[in-house]
């Protein structure tokens, strides 16, 4: 691995190491209790901040995806080689798992928390579904705000977007929303690697419904693209 | 129509959508509850963020309006034409409409759930709204407001102020701020095509009541255009 | 009065309407409990994020001061004539009760409103501090959350700082900060023309007090502007 | 002392004062409680806004490092001399001393309140964790929370980074991310002058737990520095 790719390795793995740290450890550590926890606001903001923290401080390094979906909807697009993308979503699962796997070990630190009980923050549908939404609504959930997510990433970053030095804000503030939105139906993935991190160190219905956090993404990602390329910002 | 043309209509009619889906979204899938759902404050950054994320994502193709009264405003103020803003204004329409069916979409299934029961974020006045505040309340609540979201965009939009790149924050701010304030008065409109798309959908007192979300946010908009251009920004 | 002072005088008068109608009117209409309403959190943002949006809708006009304790500053750290700052204030003290009065209007169409019962987000300390802080705390918080409001306006908006296009967003978020830790002392003013306004349309113990909120945060004002100029950007 | 040293040295005093008075005042003075105060996110907001007001207010001067593990990380990675770092650290403490000071003075005008009763918002862990997490959660939690928030520093601040303006808001926003996850841990230092300052006016288990905020942070930021200059901005 030359010097560059290895800089850009090391990025997206610390990057979504943070997001999945950070964001699922919000969940499990602080609590979706408004009242007593961080609520389901305060997780929001943890899994966007992330996002914001990391795209100024590793995007002139990797472009920051810290996000399969991401990194496929830009080879889509056309912005990356799919060479690349399969170093990029390596290091994504790898720091999705590394920081699955710090968060279990703090949440450890406090008497009568256990993997089983409390999880990780993982995602479900049906009786694993935060709110108890259906396989549809989660598929269809997952793939209209990967959709979406993908939009505002490709209109931010658009060279023929003048502000680009706001797209780690927009794009940051709008996995906010979507998670301002989602969580009851899925805890919101929108993002395989974030998925399949804590899936591992939980199993269970976490692995077997694995699936759909990496088809629906994939799909609303490839979707966004192809909508994009051909109607947004068609040449 | 031509392409330039297709692309903004597109952009508006995705704005919309995500506009519709996301904020309507918020309140009815994740709760007005502050302890065990997003909360109102959550609800307000739901409507803000969209705005936020949709305007560094298709600011640079359509300018990004999501919004009938935003449309007219521009018109008023001279600085689009009125034959677009009928375009950008069916784009909206449709857009509100779909964002409204995939919400429906979503939300159907989770167990319980019915629109004649928990709504799709339907805004109201007297009975139908919120807080219960009376007619003129809600008259005088979406006029002002929907004034002072337009002196925002007019203001920070304007090719006088040099921090252009703010713009998108600053008007989603600006919507998270009336939400703040005004959910309890009528679920804030302040965007006539925001409350034509559930209503279409909820039916009932959602469109017997629908004429003071289209009436007052365009009278806002007009007065706003007019204070703008002969008293704020005159030349 | 000439075209330019008339538009700055305007644009001073409509945003400090816009930040007491909204701040004060989060308290009212929203309410201070965050799992009913929008909660201390939520006042916070409405008071902070009615800066962020004038800043950027009205400040190449007129600086958006939209507050006297702001003025005062500016003519103590030599950025602005006192005869201008005259004008500026009596604009501000207009919009601030104006903007008491629509809030107002919008309260009294709820049954069971009454200014007496529920007050319009007037200020207070003893008795009528929402915690019940005595005179002292309320005065030092004041004055000393004056103080480090004008530090961040001086800072955000000096020559010597490159990045002055954020200054909007620093200070309104400043306002945010200093919410979140002050409305239990005494809801917090930081700006005369806040408390002017809500005081008059309230009467009894708010005009008693309002001494505090004019002498404080112009306090706290003055020994900002003396050490910025004197000590943290002397030349 | 010469003039631009006396500057920064203010700069980075008044820093400290304002983070510690705000962000530790957001816990004693508005509360835990979601539903009743500002909650675990209002507190996360407070800190990490004190961030950002303060690097837009004092930034171009000193710099705003406003902790004594982020001056330690700028000496690792070759951006500081250790004779100015001295200077910083000393500013710093003194602020932070200053800052609880202040915070007690407030704080005491309430009926009921005490310093043994109440605390400062200090730092703890094992039994003085706000949820019980053990020594070995907290050291992690703090090394690991600085290691994150230092990446965000040198990748925002980086000058292969076009984005520099945004630096304030994303170090700022990382703040509240990390207090965000971490309140239950240990309350949040990743500052040892953040916990030097409430400490000695609150004694017992806060200084002799101090240690630990002191060591982790600062091997958090040393790591982080080492990871930074030899691996992801590796010439």
């Amino acid at each position: 691995m030359e010097t560059n790719t290895f800089s850009k390795f090391t990025a997206e793995l610390f990057g979504t190491l943070v997001l999945v740290l950070m964001g699922c450890g919000s969940a499990v550590i602080a609590g979706a209790n408004g009242a007593t926890g961080v609520g389901l606001l305060g997780i929001s903001f943890a899994f966007g901040l992330s996002v914001v923290a990391m795209a100024y401080a590793i995007g002139h390094i990797s472009g920051c995806h810290i996000n399969p979906a991401i990194s496929i909807g830009m080879v889509v697009s056309g912005r990356m080689k799919a060479s690349e993308a399969v170093i990029y979503i390596i290091a994504q699962v790898l720091g999705a798992i590394a920081g699955a796997g710090i968060l279990l070990l703090i949440a450890s630190g406090k008497d009568g928390y256990s993997v089983a009980a409390n999880g990780l923050g993982q995602n479900g549908y049906d009786a694993f579904s935060p709110a108890h939404y259906n396989l549809l609504s989660g598929f269809v959930a997952e793939t209209v705000f990967t959709f979406i997510f993908l939009l505002v990433i490709f209109g931010s970053t658009s060279t023929k977007n003048i502000h680009g030095g706001f797209a780690g804000l927009s794009i940051g503030l709008s996995l906010v929303l979507i998670h301002i939105v989602g969580i009851p139906v899925t805890g919101v993935s929108v993002n395989p690697a974030r998925s399949i991190g804590p899936a591992l160190l939980v199993g269970g219905a976490a692995i077997s419904q694995l699936w759909l956090f990496i088809v629906a993404p994939i799909l609303g990602a490839i979707l966004s693209a192809v909508v994009w390329r051909y109607v947004l910002e068609r040449k």
